[in-house]
C-alpha cells in the first residue's frame, strides 16, 4: 500500500483515518447483517438508525437548539445558492455580504429570484478581509441576510457574526462548519456541503429554524422546498445513504476526540503555528488580513510565480498534496480541516523553512 | 462476518459482490496514491479519469449514440420529476403516460410548470398493465412525451416504446436501465437514479440528446439547467465522487460479464423461471398482466394477508431480505436486478414451493 501523503486538498478533503478504516472494515457487512450499507433499503431499520443518529449527533456536537431541524440533502452548496432564495426571496429583497468567490456565486443565484442588496463587499481589496459585522448596510425589510462564513479561495473567515435583529441570518458554512463552537441560535438557516469537515461529497447538511419552514414558498417542485424534507426527516426520497453514513462516523469521531471544544483548540493551534511561520518570514506573504484569517484555509504567496510552482512541485515530491492555490487566484493554499493532523502542520512548516533557506 | 443474505430490496439494491470487494480493497488507497477516493479533489487527475471512464463506459455498454451526453447529477429521479418540466415545459403542454406510483409523481411535478395531458392511464386496472404504446392519445404540439419504463411498485415494464415522431420522448428508467438492450435513439432524454442497476444511492444518470440542450429554459438557477452540467462535463460543482466511482465499477463489471447482451439474457432467464413458478401455482397469484411483466420487480400475492406476513417472516428466517411488497400495495415483491444471482432465484423458487406445500 502506498504511504499516506499529507492531504491539503480544499475539498473533497482529508477524512479521519479511523473513519476510513471503520468504513472499510464494515463495507461488506454492516451491523452484522451480511450486506453492505451501499445496498440496503433506505426504509430499512438499519438505515433509519443511521439517519437518526447522524441528526442527533450533529445537534449534540454543534449545540443546535431544539427549535431547529437538521436535514441531509443533495446538490451541495451550489444547489443551496438557488434553494435559499427560491424558498425565501419570492421577489422581495435580501442582503448579501460579498466576501469572495463563493459569496458571489450565492449572489448570482439570488438575483434569479428577487432583489439583492450588497450589504458590504470586500472586493475593493481583492477579498483579503471580511467586512466589519457591525458596519453592514442592512435593509430593514430584507427577507434575510446571507453571509459566507469562510471563503476557501481567499482564506478569510468571519470571527464575529453580524446582529441582524428580526431579519433571518443565513450562512453558507460549507468550509468551516464544525471547526469551532458558534452561536447557532443567531442563524435562521445554515447550509454546508459535507466534503470538508463533515464527510465525503454527495450530501449537504441544512440546519433550519422551525419558523423558517413556515415561510417556504408555495408552488415549488416538491424536492426544492425545505418543508418537504423536514416533514419526512430527510427521507422523502432516497437519500445519499453512504454519504450520510460517513457523516455519522465523522460525528462519532469528533465526539471521541473530545467534542467541538477539543477540535477547536486543535484547529486554533494548527493555524496559529502556520500563520506564525508566515508572519516570521519575509519570503512567505500571507494574503488574508490578520484579523480575518481562516482557521481552515491558509493562503499565502511566494516572491514569484516561478518559486510557487517550484514549491508546489517539491512539496508534492515530499509527500504533500493539494497545496496549489485555487486556479482563479494562484499562490499556495494549505487547507487544514478538522481531520488534518497537527504533525502534518509541523511537517509543512519544516518544509517551508527549508525551502526558504534554499531559495532566498 | 455474517453470511450474505439474498438481497431482494427494491432499491437501494444489491450490488455485485466483486464491485463491493474492489471498493473495499482500494478504500484506503486509490490508484496507489495513498489516499481514499473519498478524500481526493474532484479536480484531481485521478477523479477526472473516473468521471470520464464512467461516461465512456456507459455510452459503450448502453450503445448511446454520439449525439447524446451522459451526465452525473444529484437528487435522484425525484428531482428529475421537476427538472424535466422546469427545463422543457415552460408553460406549454406535455403528454404523460400514467403507469403507476412513479409516473404519478412525475405528473404531479410537471403540473407545477405547465399543462399535463394524460396520454394513457393504467389506473383503471390498478396499474397492473402498460397501455398499448401504439394507442396513446398524443398531443401534436406537446413539448415532450414522458413515460416510466418500469414501475417498481406494481411490477410492470414497457416492452415496446411508443413512436412519438418529432416530439421528444423522455423516460424515467430508474428501475430498469441497463437491464436489456434498448433503442436509446428513440429517446430525447433518459434519467435514472442509480440505486438499482447502476450503483449506490446518491447519483442520478441523465442521458440527453444534444438538441435538447438548446431547448433548456433560460432564467433557471444554474444547478437546475441541464446545459450547466453538459457544458462542464458533470463537474460544474463538486460531484458525488464515491457514487460515480461505484457506477464506474458496476459498468466495468457489466463489461466483464459479457456486456448488456449477456446481462439481458440472464435477466430474462431469471424472470422467466420465477414467473413460470407463479403461473404454475394456484397458491401464488402474479399481479401484473402477462404481456407487461417486469424483468426487475416480480410482484405477486398469496391467498391471504396473513399468509403473506408468514411468507415474509419465514423467508427472512431463510436468509432472504426485502421480499415485502411496497407499503402502498402490500403483497410480495422480488426485485431481481442485474446483480441478483440466478442461484438466488432458484433458492426463492424452492422456498416458495415448500411454503405452498406447507400452507395450502
Amino acid at each position: 500500500m502506498a504511504e499516506r501523503p499529507l492531504n491539503f486538498y480544499a475539498g473533497p478533503a482529508i477524512l479521519p483515518l479511523e473513519v476510513l478504516r471503520q468504513a472499510r472494515e464494515e463495507l461488506l457487512d454492516f451491523n452484522n447483517n451480511g450486506l453492505s450499507i451501499l445496498e440496503i433499503s433506505h426504509r430499512s431499520k438499519d438505515y433509519a438508525a443511521v439517519n437518526a443518529a447522524a441528526e442527533a449527533d450533529l445537534k449534540e456536537v454543534f449545540s443546535v437548539p431544539d427549535n431547529y431541524r437538521v436535514l441531509f440533502l443533495q446538490g451541495g452548496a451550489s444547489l443551496q445558492f438557488g434553494m435559499v432564495p427560491m424558498n425565501f426571496l419570492q421577489g422581495g429583497k435580501a442582503d448579501y455580504v460579498n466576501t469572495g468567490a463563493w459569496a458571489k456565486k450565492a449572489i448570482k443565484e439570488a438575483k434569479v429570484f428577487g432583489q439583492v442588496h450588497i450589504a458590504a463587499s470586500a472586493e475593493d481589496k481583492n477579498f483579503s478581509y471580511v467586512p466589519d459585522p457591525a458596519g453592514l448596510d442592512l435593509t430593514p425589510d430584507a427577507r434575510y441576510v446571507h453571509i459566507t462564513s469562510n471563503e476557501t479561495i481567499s482564506g478569510t473567515q468571519w470571527n464575529r457574526y453580524p446582529d441582524t435583529g428580526d431579519v433571518p441570518l443565513v450562512a453558507d458554512m460549507s468550509s468551516d462548519i464544525l471547526c469551532r463552537k458558534i452561536p447557532v441560535e443567531k442563524f435562521a438557516l445554515i447550509y454546508a456541503g459535507a466534503q470538508k469537515n463533515l464527510g465525503p461529497a454527495g450530501v449537504t447538511v441544512v440546519i433550519i429554524r422551525d419558523d423558517m419552514l413556515e415561510l417556504c414558498a408555495e408552488g415549488l417542485t416538491t424536492m426544492l422546498s425545505y418543508r418537504t424534507h423536514a416533514e419526512k426527516d430527510s427521507l422523502y426520497n432516497t437519500p445519499p445513504v453512504f454519504s450520510v453514513y460517513l457523516v455519522g462516523l465523522v460525528l462519532k469521531w469528533i465526539k471521541n476526540q473530545g467534542g467541538l471544544a477539543e477540535i477547536e483548540s486543535r484547529n486554533r493551534e494548527k493555524a496559529a503555528r502556520l500563520y506564525e511561520t508566515l508572519d516570521g518570514s519575509d519570503f512567505f506573504r500571507p494574503t488574508a488580513a490578520k484579523k480575518d484569517r481562516s482557521l481552515m484555509n491558509v493562503t499565502f504567496r511566494l516572491p514569484s510565480e516561478e518559486l510557487e510552482a517550484k514549491f508546489i512541485a517539491e512539496s508534492s515530491g515530499a509527500g504533500m498534496v493539494g497545496l496549489k492555490g485555487h486556479r482563479s487566484v494562484g499562490g499556495i493554499r494549505a487547507s487544514i480541516y478538522n481531520a488534518f493532523p497537527p504533525e502534518g502542520v509541523d511537517k509543512l512548516i519544516e518544509f517551508m523553512k527549508n525551502f526558504e533557506k534554499a531559495n532566498s
